[in-house]
């Protein structure tokens, strides 16, 4: 077959303009990109290759930043819970804050959205009751009940821009602390359009403009103590979208008023975890179409001056919602993914776009994530090379991906020669799977795959942000299992299920925490959603339940799908009821467990008829559990952690609910290794996601392979 | 000091006459009593020592109760939820339940209180809708929508009285069933009430009648699989006292009707360990309104007979209630209380009644709890005595018992001379400890506990049965341990504190898991109860919190009491939040902590505000910590499991928060060993609780005490 070169963005670095030509033909880049902390030489931006170049629109603009202070991007903060000794109170914002991020903003237009609350009986405390010291940044609360916990909820400019915070305070910067302007003002948008066509006819050479992202950064609120520096970050959250005048715009569309609470929620903010409701889906709508409307001006500008515009699905990302419908307005050409994990590039994969591309793992940094030696004594990037390919590639086998990259200071490749061959590789390997999937789909199983969530295909394949930030929600570890599973993947939430989506997939997997996004929490009260799922779990279908599946209080059972799953959990209501005894089903076990599978206890269960067969227990709490129900069946999983032998058992499962063969066709008989077969050019690629030499059969049409593989390598037949 | 013989309580046994009077007299007895299974001859009952009968007035009436089974005693039961596949399901009653306990009674005063319940929607079905086929014993449901779950709720004559079925299947009965019979028909009252002039007639040479217990049960429902044989049990709760007449009555009195699902509550039944409601509380007044006055009428004829009358307080004890101040109203001469930890010998002497007797263990069977041989080959009856009174012992250095005895099948100790040098040591170690209280109250520590939780003093020391049936709950492990502590403790409701019982407090423990009776659940959103513990703590007062203390959803943080303890505990809604990072206190640490203390992980929490001290931690997991507010304090356990060096770190906090010494006068410096100081008789008594032979020092106000003592040993010395 066939494999053109391309399809790869090499960082380049003036100085370094051998070098980079070189890698460029090594690697069999055709296009060259700038990074933070790089610029390109003519040298290099004439030689012929497509150039990217990044810009992070709502920054860099100090001076014009520093001329309009009111401006800038704001978010609302709540001080700590302050108990109140007497009638009086007074409480100085600023205390819990770090002071280089944020600065109170005390005009009108804003302290008409500030807010007391007591938090003992959780009532908004009267407006005439406090005021506020512009001297001392200080809240003074009178006539309150004493012994209260009281809080001040209040609007503050974000005064450093985020990431450039990070990578300031990380690295130890040195230079001017960089603010971010809010597009929300028409001044704003003017200045910015004025600077994008200046900036598009400053930039001949450039062929594709990266936007890194759009306006709104993901939440990131820093405090005043080294002791907790990162009070609260959510990569998908809004607080960082609002402002006086957004909120104001806001009521005029909306016809309602949003306050400081519905965004604070008791200092809880809206975490992603959690489920939603209808005033946040409306600011999200609100600020979507925000983004989208002023995005696609800046979006024209860059396409009038013929250049292409690719989004970077990061950073200030929020507003910009890939999965939205709606996305397809912005005119974007591309889309930017960096990726740890297989789920990323399914992410990637699955947005409505042009161009797909993927900003690969190890960066070119000398310190890598955690602040462990990448590329510099006592690192190791190609392994870290490896180890990271190994998660992206099985993802790469089920959904196609238009390109690759890396980011970074180019010279730090120069004494990892190593490196520069592996990257050379699985350059080549990344291009020959293109070639496969342009052909056709690759062989996939018959059983569907849907994600139930409260945000459903909104969040499809991510949680909120990256595996180690997520880690502790099963359903991280299950989309990354999923994300390289011969398997058709979707994600629903719980209006799709009472509008009959379940009508298209075989299995439904609801995995997360009580009163968590994930799980449901009070959607679970819906009636019509139960009865929905039960129906077609009893005509046929798997319903998948992790941790505390569909669990919400106030019912007879705790699982509202208990019913279907044979197993409920035991809280405090539970306590003097008896216990069925069971024994662990072997045979059961041993039909989907492979060697070094296994369930760990997250919670304690009973079984609520005796009649589930138990596949794994810890004593007498079942962890994995299988009821027949009707046609279907209910299967719980106490947890589900990511490795190979658990993705082979996710494997097993929701092949055996589908009725297929845990042995058919194109499946690795080693679950440290996996397959995928592209029909079209009766293409087999067998990989090995272990880190010893492994050997696997797989039975294909054609008569049954046999393949041994070297620590991750990979391998493409023609049978 | 002088001790006279008396106050044991021997279990004779005829056949063994000789055996009977030799050990009345080894072991100081003043009274003989018979047993379950047993009899006296008239060689004992005339031997010249008071006479105890033992009567369970509901049950041994069989004759009676066939020619009357409308009147024995019932329940509510409810199905188990059941899925309607179309518009309509059958539901067959008697599935579940175990038919040797259970008779439906489908009489039309019944069948007003059946209900069938949507338990999907939680909605009670139109009675309309279903109907009930006597012959199969089955509720058919009709016009219902499909794929949600139902469930029937229908009352059931109690066939088997349950203590004697439980004795029955563990020992192989053969014999006939002995049913219960309900007093609330005023035919069994009369019935009864002759059946109570016949009994003393005929026993003339009973002194003490002891009732077994009064008219009802626990509630122990059993089930009909012998994989789930023990559906439900709780030693405290009133399902056991419903009978449709009960029911009318009560809506007569109380202006308002009761429904199945009062007490049924979803399946979940009111358990002890949950809060109760009004509803629950205006029946158990209904019930211990009826059980005295009837019992009362018992009660008064045993006087006449010049009798006296003592309660069992176990088994039939359900609406006695010892600690509610109608008590008293029985006229009851005395309570006896079986023992095998120390909470309940201080359950027993709190009561206000004449006479406190124990009941020690092991029983005189061949076979104890739990199946493990005692009086036969394999047991060691004098180690477990040991152990029993090692439990009790330290209960009764601080509060006064008047008579102890044991139970069972006398003859069986002939074999174990041990065993019967043993209980004459303890005897006479008893007599002399009720002759230390008698002359006044022995040195207690300055600092005052109080224990709250929903029930309050109602369920003052106990939750609801043994400390085996209740060890998941953190409180029994907190009574027992304050159970020997020479602290005064009491026991308050949420009421309680709201009306002024902090006054008389120093420190106030709450101890549990979130939603149950003894963290308190919803009584937590009550803000005057937290105000009222804010202020005190701020004013002096220490706060214990164990496991989730104060816990409820739905506020700013699920601890109510987070601003006090300085801790709360991490739920889905602070995934995104940073946690404090600290370092563990030693020095703190060393004040309280001993050998072998040790706080195990049971929840997840972080410091509120950085400022607690960390004195156990399990990595970022604060487990043990200390909050200074105001001039009080606020500590966290995540857990508290009793043993000797974690009640001396109880006692220790209990100390420090009083601003008492840990090494002060009359404690011991060896958490292995603990004392008590009688100042009227100047005598020092120290007990060694382990094993080992330990040693302490004792500083006295007349000096210091060095003790060696053996395993288990007690000394008992004027200083």
């Amino acid at each position: 077959m066939k494999v053109e070169k391309g399809s790869f963005t090499l960082p380049g670095e003036a100085g370094f303009e051998k070098l980079t030509l070189e890698l460029a033909d090594k690697w069999g880049a055709d296009v060259i990109r700038d990074s933070d902390g790089t610029v390109l030489s003519d040298e290099i931006t004439n030689a012929g290759y497509g150039i990217y170049s990044t810009i992070c629109i709502i920054r860099d603009h100090n001076e014009w930043a520093k001329k309009n202070l009111d401006k800038l991007q704001q978010t609302f903060l709540m001080t700590a819970p302050k108990v109140a000794a007497c009638d009086s109170i007074d409480i100085a914002l600023m205390e819990d804050f770090f002071d280089e991020q944020f600065r109170v903003n005390s005009s009108n237009a804003s302290l008409k959205y500030w807010q007391v609350y007591d938090r003992t009986t959780d009532e908004l405390v009267d407006r005439a009751k406090w005021s506020y010291d512009e001297c001392s940044q200080t809240v003074h609360v009178a006539g309150i009940t004493p012994w209260h916990n009281y809080t001040v909820s209040f609007l503050a400019y974000r005064i450093w821009e985020e990431i450039s915070m990070y990578n300031h305070t990380t690295n130890n910067w040195d230079k001017e602390h960089i603010m971010q302007i809010d597009p929300v003002y028409s001044e704003t948008r003017e200045y910015l359009k004025d600077w994008m066509v200046n900036w598009c006819e400053t930039h001949p050479t450039t062929t594709v403009v990266r936007f890194t992202s759009m306006f709104y950064n993901f939440v990131w609120i820093w405090g005043s103590s080294e002791k907790n520096r990162h009070l609260y970050s959510d990569w998908a959250s809004y607080d960082f979208t609002v402002s006086p005048k957004m909120l104001d715009d806001f009521a005029e569309k909306y016809g309602y008023e949003l306050t400081a609470e519905d965004f604070i929620n008791q200092g809880k903010l809206h975490v992603t975890h959690m489920p939603g409701n209808q005033k946040k889906t409306d600011w999200m709508n609100f600020i979507n179409r925000f983004v989208i409307d002023f995005g696609k001006e800046l979006i024209d500008i860059v396409h009038k001056y013929g250049k292409k515009a690719y989004v970077f699905y990061d950073d200030s990302w929020v507003g910009i919602e890939p999965y939205k419908p709606e996305f397809k307005e912005f005119g974007f050409d591309g889309l930017i993914k960096c990726v740890f994990s297989g789920y990323e590039a399914r992410l990637c994969s699955g947005v409505d776009v042009e161009t797909h591309e993927l900003r690969l793992h190890p960066y070119l940094f000398p310190v890598g994530l955690g602040g462990a030696p990448t590329f510099m004594e006592g690192g190791n990037p190609t392994l870290d090379a490896k180890k990271y390919w190994n998660s992206v590639r099985r993802a790469l086998l089920r959904a196609p991906i238009d390109r690759i990259g890396l980011g970074g200071y180019l010279h730090l490749v120069q004494d990892f020669p190593d490196f520069v061959d592996y990257i050379a590789k699985i350059s080549d390997e990344f291009r020959t799977l293109k070639v496969l999937h342009k052909a056709g789909n690759p062989y996939c199983c018959k059983t569907k795959v849907g994600v139930l969530h409260y945000w459903g295909s909104l969040r499809s394949w991510t949680l909120s942000g990256h595996f180690h930030e997520t880690y502790m929600h099963e359903l991280i570890h299950i989309n990354e299992a999923l994300s390289g599973l011969p398997v058709e993947v979707s994600f629903l939430n719980f209006e799709d299920v009472k509008n009959g989506a379940l009508e298209h997939v075989d299995v439904i997997i609801n995995a997360g925490a009580a009163t968590s996004a994930w799980s449901g929490g009070d959607a679970w009260k819906d009636a019509d959603l139960v009865e929905a799922l039960t129906k077609w779990v009893y005509e046929g279908g798997t319903f998948i339940g992790v941790n505390e599946p569909s669990a919400v209080a106030g019912y007879d059972s705790y699982f509202r799908m208990a019913h279907v799953l044979g197993v409920d959990k035991d809280i405090v209501d539970r306590v003097c009821h008896g216990q069925w005894s069971f024994e662990v089903d072997e045979e059961a076990a041993k039909a989907v467990m492979v060697k070094d599978s296994f369930v760990s206890e997250k919670q304690k269960c009973h079984l609520t008829d005796g009649k589930a067969q138990v596949l794994v227990a810890n004593g007498n709490n079942p962890l994995l559990t299988k009821n027949a129900f009707g046609k279907g069946q209910g299967i719980y999983m106490s947890s589900f952690e990511v490795n190979n032998a658990n993705t082979k058992m996710l494997l097993n499962l929701i092949l055996e609910a589908g009725k297929e063969a845990t042995d058919g066709y194109y499946l690795t008989d080693n679950p440290d290794m996996e397959c995928a077969f592209y029909p079209e050019s009766r293409t087999l690629v067998v990989i090995n996601n272990s880190e010893k030499t492994q050997e696997t059969t797989v039975k294909t049409e054609y008569g049954v392979e046999t393949v041994t593989l070297e620590a991750f390598d990979t391998l493409i037949k023609t049978i």
